[in-house]
């Protein structure tokens, strides 16, 4: 089977023309730097569940992108993230919500599937878990990122919340369009045709109550089923909780018979649209078939098949 | 349209066998309560999710059951509560996750519908939520219960977990059979044909890591969409996490054009029993079809219809 990596590293109101070439450029090294640790995995003959979790690991070390290190602040001024991934050969899954400190979320979410007997941890005691396992843990100072923090600052006494970006973004608790959106994802097929999928996130700037997005909900913002497709989400999460966006586009492949491109198009830029939730996902099939598809004005996003060919765009052509 | 209301008070290892002639008289009493508490509802014209409500509302209020008040404890000697509600009319929805002091977590679920902006609220924060939103709280001896305090002691110090009832069912972390599962739940249709779903829960005795199971995970423990059904689950919720069973269930329907009882008995007789995951579910569809489904000895359940017909359930047959 030839194997194959996706990832993407958020989607939203993304426009070249609103970057500089030097952020252009971090971000496409991002990417680039994430694609290449998963594709060291697969060429190894590694599972695409190691590949999944090298390339989210390497987005989480990466400052610029809100998950790991680069994780937005809560209502608080504190980080808390989450994390899910699945394994599609068993459909093995472990994911956590509201967990601070922890370095790589996307690995305790690994260690949450394979070691906790549970599949949904949550908030400290998600803390205690780790801790017992021997996660490898960061100070808050690892957390601290300037811009992060002033992006805080600006709306920590309002009851405003937003996503990853500054522009124009700082929307009520209800309506919520025209941002971008942060949060890492990969998926992959191996070459024994295996699937997985796995997503991290900062979640958004100035949340509070404990809000949980899709991203650590198995079916809503990750999915993988050797049956059908691995996707991973990346948007405005209360809208694709309620669509259960990963879910159903296995289900339209696996029960309707839809392409992995039909399936997408129609549960991204229809269902979702009327719906008014705005995003985008990465998705592979068992096939090794795969799609870009969102939304929003742009995706952070890249591939890299089996012979090394690397793709990284951003907006929504390039 | 024929309204109807369907609800359950957990699944697992219910043998009329094993119970007293008062215990027996206990449960089909607050299931009946539980029924009628909702038929009035639905009878004076009111929505499937009020009803739906008002159903569990009955259940976490009567101490038999392993919601609300009757909530099991977790490993650090606490009642830590799950709840869900979706709205099948515009798939709307509100959960929480390990809420505390919080005297019906159902009715905080809808809240979040409602009134948050959000979907998935968890541990301090929902409670700062159900605060800022003047939901009734409760005491923590409100929620002290002698026996379930006692099937606590019993295995606090180890490393075992269990679900509702104390016969012959500490089992570790993983292995995990033949046992009683607590969860309330209620799906319903109204007189305009619209459907609701709602599950609440207190989770598992001695649980930790702040698990969340899959009755607050909307698509997993709880669904409702009018193109299909709703359902609400009890069970063994790792499992069901991971089949995301109840929105499995409306896409069988929705895009394979199986009836209800076939999807049911495919996703809890077929693929959980493979998986190895023990419990039930109730259904009903947006014809008024509904559907008692479980692969454990019993389920606690009942029905009433618009004519207040109303039967209630415990063992395989009776």
């Amino acid at each position: 089977m030839a194997y194959r990596l996706v990832i993407h590293g958020g989607a939203g109101n993304i426009n070249p023309s609103m970057m500089s070439k030097e952020e252009e450029a971090l971000y496409h090294n991002g990417l680039k730097d994430a694609l290449n640790s998963g594709y060291t995995i697969l060429k190894e003959g590694g599972t695409s569940l190691d590949a999944v979790v090298a390339a989210i690991t390497s987005m989480e070390d990466n400052p610029i992108f809100n998950a790991g290190r680069g994780a937005v602040f809560t209502k608080k001024g504190v980080n808390e993230m989450d994390a899910a991934i699945m394994d599609g050969k068993n459909l093995a899954a472990g994911a956590i919500a509201g967990v601070r400190n922890i370095k790589n979320p996307i690995k305790l979410a690994k260690e949450v599937m394979l070691y906790s007997g549970h599949v949904f941890l949550s908030g400290a005691g998600a803390g205690e878990f780790a801790l017992s396992r021997g996660i490898e843990m960061a100070s808050d100072e690892y957390f601290f990122n300037k811009t992060r923090y002033e992006q805080w600052l600006d709306i920590r006494d309002s009851d405003f919340y937003q996503l990853d970006h500054k522009e124009d973004n700082l929307k009520g608790p209800v309506k919520n369009n025209d941002h971008k959106f942060g949060t890492v994802g990969a998926v992959a097929i191996d070459n024994l045709g295996n699937l997985a999928a796995g997503t991290s996130t900062g979640g958004m700037t100035n949340k509070r109550f404990g809000r949980i997005g899709d991203s650590p909900v198995i079916g809503a913002g990750t999915y993988a089923n050797n049956n059908s497709c691995a996707i991973s989400c990346t948007g405005h999460g209360e809208y694709f909780l309620r669509a259960v966006v990963a879910h159903d586009i296995s289900c339209l492949i696996e029960y309707k018979g839809l392409s992995l491109k039909e399936a997408c198009d129609f549960v991204v830029k229809d269902k979702l649209v009327k719906m008014g939730g705005e995003g985008g996902l990465i998705a592979i099939d068992n096939n090794g078939n795969f799609e870009f598809c969102f939304n929003s004005a742009g995706m952070y996003r890249g591939m890299i098949d089996e012979n090394g060919e690397l793709i990284a765009y951003y907006g929504t052509t390039i």
